[in-house]
């Protein structure tokens, strides 16, 4: 049932390539005539902060998605809802990414950054609903579960982090977006060190 | 002639997941300064449930095609329009998507729900064309008919069901969707009763 | 070096897809509250034909392109650019396209319609560059070139009746468009009597 | 560890295919009944000029991506996130081009300028680094380094001669565009050598 997989793959990469593409839309193009085309160009900077964001934590998203297949291999129904659950997620990420653009640094910026943070929350727990049934259910015979738990333990902080974030962004905005790069390089990084252990 | 049906299903597949990405362009970004934004964001509900529903159905409508081109084994112009045809319907998703989210809850929500429904029922038929004509053409030779006739009257029932949608919208716009809701339940559940059997 | 061809054709059917996709986009959405919805929705009737004849030609043209690499074995530099050429008209589709939407009907729908028959006359000298290009040197050894100069003929006609369409678009604009409709038809038959000789 | 590239090339297809489709939606679709619509359509040449420009050279760097991974026989995390950097510059092209189609031929060009070579200089830098990378820990035992070193030598020109064109920018904007051109067709031709020479 490897082509089951080969499919959901197949769909999910275009899902999360589109995804990270049409983040570019949402940058405004200044107007001719609107004013000094630099000023307007510089004063969009959250436009750009947050293109450069979320295409990070899209394209995250994506190789952890990818790493994960690499373990998954089986395929059943379940694992192609909960793999639609978190394409529902990853879709949506243009919208408050578009939203924090346009507040961040205005009077609204908090409610941007909570809806902000909320969205990868809920994208950080349809992630660990996906690994954990497909943990359980779909690996392969010869599955390391040394590894597999570290796995499960890694990616199982991502929500109470998130939910961190939120809290962290009525507090302090700035900071909370800094607590959420922090987290990407986390979800970037120990997969590094996995790659190192699994090629000795 | 496998590997034609293979560049059908990548090509499907890449407007299946286009189509399931673009529908978050649809909904609006409040402008900053046009009043309290999360006052304008929960405003926005009927877009976010049109965002979600409509994901469900184009997602549900990519399993239900996935699963067909596994019994599907050769293919034939025939088969390349009428996935065309069904394509067409799926590409149309967004529009009657942001017509209903503009208007549920206003006075037109009528028209856009008929609008909605009525998409959804050329899609069922489109799908029921596809599926018919596959069935008696482009199967394998070891094809279980008591399991394709299953198939085929658990679809015959969408152009019917997506009909009584249009009717009760005349009557009762929220319980039309809901009823609608209940199609999209239908069509994803009974594939994971299929599953369990063909597992057997 | 036939991988080579494979990632051309991935990437194709990427482009035809998102283009074939993106068309709905540039059917605009009612506002609420400004008219009755039914009767804004009907007088958009030019937005739903462009969309639809608009699917129909970059799938149809989808199609032969499928078709014509079952016959392309080897892949160079020249079929790349060829085949980018042949993207960059696919991809333009959806801007004649709209603004075909936009004036059909109006006292400026010539301009639009010769905008629009121009794209697609372009579109098939590309077509017709990529095919003599390949034809030449990259089909496999055991070429039926009884079946290829009858590829060559019928795709030779393309540009001339299209170049017709403006012609005729001068005269008469619905005339023009009937003539595109039936090119698009002619188009797509001969496949199938081509695929039933192959079949034999 | 094949699949591992092949699914990185899926991904990046889908990327650039995208990218190269978006483009089109940055025309602007001229409203009925605001002028001569040829008049309104030939003012809009920025708007072609920078879609084709735009066009060729995603085009071209999708070309040399896929050529370079024709060299790179093996995948890691360095080479995933390399891969992503350079991914960001090209779905970020959309935007420049706008902005340059927007402000060609006004007051403000020569910003608009500098900012669409300037993404260029950043995408040139982005590209050496996903090659030098790859070349030196990723390539195929039997890698031909004569091969790889005129790829370096060639590709390492790429930043100095975009940097030029920013700077040609300060002084005549068209000249610099005219550059950026000659670069493009640089970068295009080259390939058609070495190909003559791979398969020697």
């Amino acid at each position: 049932m490897e082509k089951e997989t080969a499919r959901i793959e197949a769909f999910s990469d275009g899902v999360f390539s589109i995804a990270i593409t049409l983040l570019i839309l949402e940058i405004k193009i200044p107007a001719a005539g609107s004013g000094e085309l630099s000023v307007q160009l510089l004063r969009q900077w959250p436009s750009y902060f947050a293109f450069v964001f979320s295409f990070a934590f899209i394209g995250i998203m994506w190789i952890n998605h990818h790493r994960l297949f690499t373990h998954i291999k089986r395929s059943n129904n379940a694992l192609l809802f909960l793999n639609l659950l978190l394409l529902l997620g990853v879709t949506a990420v243009p919208f408050p990414t578009a939203v924090l653009a346009q507040h961040l640094g205005q009077s609204d910026q908090r409610v941007a950054a909570i809806l902000y943070h909320g969205t990868y929350f809920v994208i950080a727990v349809f992630f660990n609903l996906l690994w954990r049934y497909a943990n359980r259910h779909l690996l392969g015979d010869d599955v390391d579960s040394a590894a597999t738990d570290k796995i499960s333990a890694k990616y199982a902080v991502g929500p109470v982090l998130y939910l961190a974030c939120i809290a962290l962004a009525w507090v302090n905005v700035p900071l909370s977006l800094l607590l959420n790069v922090a987290l990407a390089v986390f979800f970037a990084l120990p997969l590094h060190r996995a790659l190192r252990v699994a090629n000795k």
